[in-house]
């Protein structure tokens, strides 16, 4: 151990390959299955939507990956990122426990999410593709892909949900800034866009009508890609450069982290740190325990149906065996956009039903109260889904102090709260609030899953 | 010379010391003079102000001012920052420069102006003084006097010019967060304020009124002192620990620029950068062009007067030798509030006087032509301040490409942008201009100067 406050590691060292879990997962997950046949999803099913490297990487069973030597070169702009010793935070919690924490807050676009955009925009621009579409809400992964096309040349449409696109024109800027084309969702640009504002001309939008519309441009134009922020094996692989590097970085330091804890959303950033982890442990090495920390308003993990459900609200994508709050279910309107899906990367859902990983749920007021106080000690504003991850920290730091037990916690600081302000000045003046578990939306929308003959 | 992208300083090589340039001018700088009696001013004019440290430092010629131990590992939260070599931008500037810049922006309140916050507070924290008084325009200098206070357990009150109280409402959450309060100024808390508000209570505010009001409260009150973010030199002195890193920096990849470059606005990121090489030039050492970059609206060193007048407005400061549009202007709206002051820090003037580093002036589109240019090259989003170095480094390259030099350039990417995307989307919407000098009322204000027996 040293008396150091950041652990760099010089970009030499800088990860050559990603880590795939199903190399050494004890059971493989369960396939994507073809909604209107019931069978596993084939690489021609989803040609019209992503390019050929990254239908191999969906499917893979390789353990290493190598990482590109154009994406490697783009990671250099912000990678390695620092790993943290929180020394101010752990004496105002007056814990015995060292805390670490891995900043991703340092990508130009402030989020972990570049670490996949990248890579994805590269294999797509190796395919000959011209242009991505997607979907953001909260604006992380939209910005993150737009930064990514504008480095590959690729054009980048964002559809960006309509209430985002009016109460976060700054996060738009950014995007455009970058020179991608951000559209209100729901628009007239698609089909799917058109049938919601038929029925509805006001209507604010979602995440689900926004896939609805990126997937519907990829489908029909030749030369133009989809592209997911989180949730498929693919994004969760190249996600996993965070736990590589930390782990090098404590190492540095002759240390080993006891608990490793992230926030989850779709998933990405928790596999990002915690899959290496626990891969190490599969294969006999150091037993570590692993966390998840889900709002409370959205805990597809800890109170979610682990089966067959759809990735979209539209229905448009293939079955996901997942833990799942319903794909109907609309989850309450909490500031970590980033949290709010109804279901799990079907990889994070597998490791949990196996008894990998453990989870819990936080609430907001409790979220933002951990991330105010870790600010103030350490002076970074996180995202307001990071917090989540801090409160998880913050749980296990006194959990040690009670015992007395100087254990080493890790957690991934998935981002910076820049663009996020307007939740801080809410949870200032007490306007947040937190949510009951909607028990009976839940029930509702699992009600409505779709019967599928291999579940 | 390496293929580096990042070129990162462990913290164990943090300096240990400020670089006081005093100690190496062929001549000291012309005293600050009192403006009732036209006498240097004492140590005991400032007591009520500032304490016995800060007072000391601005009048030292001791070439190393050591940087207390509690300040150091502050620092360390993030410093040293990265040195970063420009490839990309290099690539679409097809130019034969190296080009380097020294990011600043990864502290927590997203500019260099921590380095010299956290002095400040330490020093006044070290003296008994329970608050810190200050005025904020844009809000850069507020937000790092905020996070400081917070570290070091002073209260924080923080004048914020109304309009951009009312139009920043993100800048103000994140000096809230750190747990600072923060007024609108004109505000009726003080005398001045209220002075002004009886006049029109409409009154949206000036950073002139803003500093009357924070020194008027910091007069009255001998708990409370008043913290200035730039043009003094013991401002100057604790920004030089970004030149000391850059030159450590440099010789890691065996490097040494043959130009530095800095934005100004009161000259305090640009003698932290500029500073150290100038000292060691002067010592007999290696000869380097030195350019500070101000906007062609408020051209203080390009077209003002060297001579004595006040720092403020409101005529309630010593009088300043500095190169100044007259104290009575007030500068265009330029998005880049930080550059917006009539006057230049003493230290620089001088050194501009002493024909030791040149100037010149760049028009608000070509300094967010460039950013914008920068921003998708390297994928930073720089502040509208650091665009007026961006230009600068950007005029320096191509001139590198039409000689067909390949000349090292080095400059301070001072801050990032996240709380400035109102700027990039007025540009992007064609709503932003260039102002012609103001030549009339330039001339107006210097008319207006003081007299000065010592002038």
């Amino acid at each position: 151990m040293s008396d150091r406050t950041k652990i760099l590691l010089p970009e030499e060292q800088l990860p050559a390959s990603w880590y795939n879990i199903v190399a050494d997962l004890p059971s493989p997950p369960p396939p994507a299955l073809h909604p209107a046949t019931g069978k596993p999803v084939t690489p021609s099913d989803l040609s019209a939507l992503f390019p050929p490297a990254l239908i191999e990487q969906e499917g893979t069973t390789e353990r290493e990956i190598a990482i590109p030597e154009d994406v490697r070169s783009l990671y250099r702009l912000w990678r390695p990122t620092p790993l943290y010793r929180a020394r101010r935070w752990e004496e105002v919690l007056r814990t015995p426990a060292r805390i670490y924490y891995k900043y991703e807050g340092v990508s130009p676009a402030g989020s972990h999410k570049p670490n996949t955009a990248v890579a994805q925009a590269f294999y797509n621009r190796q395919a000959g593709i011209r242009r991505l579409a997607t979907e953001t809400g909260a604006g992380q992964w939209g910005s993150a892909l737009a930064l990514a096309c504008n480095f590959f040349g690729l054009e980048c449409q964002v559809f960006m949900v309509r209430v985002s696109y009016e109460q976060k024109p700054y996060r738009r800027a950014l995007m455009e800034t970058y020179g991608a084309e951000v559209v209100a969702s729901p628009s007239m640009r698609t089909n799917a866009g058109q049938q919601v504002l038929a029925r509805d001309p006001e209507c604010t939008g979602s995440l689900g009508i926004a896939i609805s519309e990126a997937v519907e441009v990829a489908a029909q134009d030749p030369h133009t890609n989809y592209a997911l922020g989180s949730v498929l094996n693919h994004v969760l692989l190249h996600q996993t450069v965070i736990g590589l590097e930390a782990m090098q970085q404590l190492a540095l330091v002759g240390e080993e982290p006891d608990i490793v804890i992230a926030c989850t959303g779709g998933g990405s950033n928790f596999a990002g740190i915690a899959f290496p982890y626990l891969g190490r442990m599969l294969r006999g090495g150091r037993s570590v325990e692993i966390r998840a920390v889900e709002p409370a308003a959205c805990p597809s993990l800890t109170k979610g149906k682990y089966t067959y459900d759809f990735g979209d609200t539209a229905h448009r994508t293939p079955l996901l065996k997942m833990h799942t709050l319903g794909s109907s279910f609309v989850p309450p309107g909490i500031h970590a956009g980033g949290l709010r899906y109804h279901g799990m990367a079907p990889l994070v859902s597998h490791v949990l039903a196996l008894g990998l990983i453990q989870a819990e749920a936080v609430q907001q007021l409790d979220a933002f109260a951990a991330g105010v106080e870790f600010a103030r000690a350490e002076g970074i504003i996180p995202a307001p889904e990071a917090n989540h991850a801090i409160a998880g920290a913050r749980r296990a730091a006194l959990q040690c102090r009670e015992e007395g037990r100087s254990r080493a916690i890790l957690f991934n600081l998935c981002g910076h709260g820049h663009f996020d302000m307007q939740a801080y000045m809410d949870y200032a003046a007490g306007r947040l609030e937190n949510f009951d578990y909607p028990e009976e939306e839940v029930a509702m929308a699992l009600a409505g899953l779709p019967a599928v003959p291999a579940d």
